[in-house]
């Protein structure tokens, strides 16, 4: 792991940078009991992260035809505010129950859009395609309740890979598209293919490869299969797309990558990459990370249909 | 060197990927003839790489208030089509006269516009700020020509680092902006302060530091002043910009900088990064640089004001 440090970032992200790498020892695929207590304690380590920041987010805790999902947000908003579907992060086996409501509670204050947080079922006890028919559940049941122009899908990382497998889902059982996606240094790729993989290998300070947790998502199914691995999907009709990486991002080919198959398929796409910011951000609140949050917040406003005219076709 | 090849690009790109690294030995910062025979030796390289590609481009050689420039057009264009203002790469130092042809003519090819290429000077004979004033003399005349509104400015590498500063010298002169600004893998930081020049120093098989080239530019002068590094400057009031690079780019974090800073004040670009590209593409004639001279061509479409109503206010 290389320990240079550039000076083209903020303070805060250089100090992030020369933490050392979080690397983990992944139990063996047939170790159920070892894998619980690997997210257990995982998932407690992230908490501990949160704790102290605490949000000012209303939150809902509910079942949606039998998905347990988190109905968070900001205070003032009316009851039929747009919704962002968001799809959490955590390498599709951590960041559930508690870890998925606080990350929903940044993306409430983010989009400043009622955020419907789901709690999908993960391995070792729901392996692929669990996680995603439950995306699909509450998306769903969302359109029941919602006109899709006033839907966001979106997810960074794990959720990413579920926020645009469930769009290719959607189209395959003919349900509308959402007004956009966001996709935040997506892990759209479970074959772990891209060139970043290699290049990024010792210059990403968080994210290592996955591939042991993508075999024990996939559970026999083809890794490449878009339903696992979307950025072999056929992208045509989504909606206009929010891609954001970092150069050292091990994810940063998923990302570039989705957005080119996005633009070949003629998809409105934008893409930001923030200078020497690895997977998943700064942590959370260096200038960047704010940044980023400023971005996606004019996306999501420039998407949105004007709420004084909801009955307009866009 | 990293001889790794990922099996995510285009077998072309597969196998300029496996190219040796061009690296070269530069003369001593006061060593006038040594610099002379490099240039001449690199552009003659540069030539015979672009042997047997004469273009169908129409080309014209003139002086424009004592610059010497191509102007050049496809067949059919009329004469009072919109102009291209193309500043050539080549760190600098490289890349003028017959080079500075050819490649303007493949900005001819792309764009659909007609282009003058500017053959500014360039060290060691004259040193900044010749080539910088050869810019601003050229586009002074142009605006003598054309609308603003009818006006790109661009250039790659090298060339994306006097397209920027040419703004830059137009805002501080009171010149009008044009409509668009093209920014090739930019060279906007002499200083090559960003993460890229050191996470990308093994996998960037085409560029490597031109600090000693960069010195024998500034001559004495701050590198770090934005007519150097635009990256620096003040860039309100930019026109929508369109930026590129690659992930294996040296030039990677100019360019995703480049973006950031335009974004943060507020200005209209769009960044495309391509898998695994070393600085500058894959060498001209790959599906992935197809795609890169599609995108720009829709890029330049998008911001030409309709021909069919020429007065019409934007």
């Amino acid at each position: 792991m290389s320990e240079w440090v550039p000076q083209s970032v903020s303070e805060q992200a250089r100090k992030f940078l020369a933490m050392p790498p979080v690397r983990q020892n992944m139990p063996a695929l047939d170790d159920t009991p070892g894998w619980e207590r690997m997210v257990e304690q995982t998932d407690q380590l992230l908490l501990q992260r949160f704790l102290g920041v605490e949000l000012p987010v209303e939150s809902e805790e509910t079942e949606i035809d039998g998905v347990h999902t988190y109905v968070l947000r900001t205070q003032g908003l009316p009851d039929d505010a747009p919704v962002y579907l968001s799809l959490h992060g955590g390498a599709l086996i951590l960041g559930g129950g508690e870890v998925c409501r606080l990350m929903g509670s940044i993306t409430a204050m983010t989009s400043a859009m009622i955020t419907w947080a789901v709690d999908y079922r993960m391995p070792p006890r729901h392996p692929f395609p669990a996680a995603l028919d439950d995306c699909v559940t509450a998306y769903r049941a969302l359109l029941k309740e919602r006109d899709p122009r006033d839907i966001v899908v979106g997810g960074g990382s794990a959720g990413g890979n579920l926020a645009a497998a469930l769009l290719l889902r959607a189209k395959e059982e003919g349900l509308p598209m959402p007004s956009a996606l966001v996709l935040i240094t997506p892990e759209v790729d479970l074959t772990e293919s891209g060139d970043s993989f290699h290049t990024n290998r010792d210059f990403d300070n968080i994210a290592a490869s996955l591939m042991e947790v993508n075999q024990l998502y996939a559970n026999g199914h083809d890794l490449a299969h878009p339903h696992l691995s979307p950025l072999f999907g056929d992208l045509a009709g989504f909606p206009p797309t929010f891609l954001q990486t970092g150069t050292r991002d091990l994810f940063l080919s998923n990302t570039v990558r989705m957005h080119r198959r996005l633009r070949a398929a003629g998809i409105q796409a934008e893409l930001h990459v923030f200078e020497a910011m690895p997977h998943g951000g700064f942590g959370g609140a260096t200038p960047e990370d704010l940044e980023l949050h400023a971005e996606l917040r004019r996306f999501l406003d420039a998407h949105r249909r004007p709420a004084a005219d909801p009955g307009a076709a866009s």
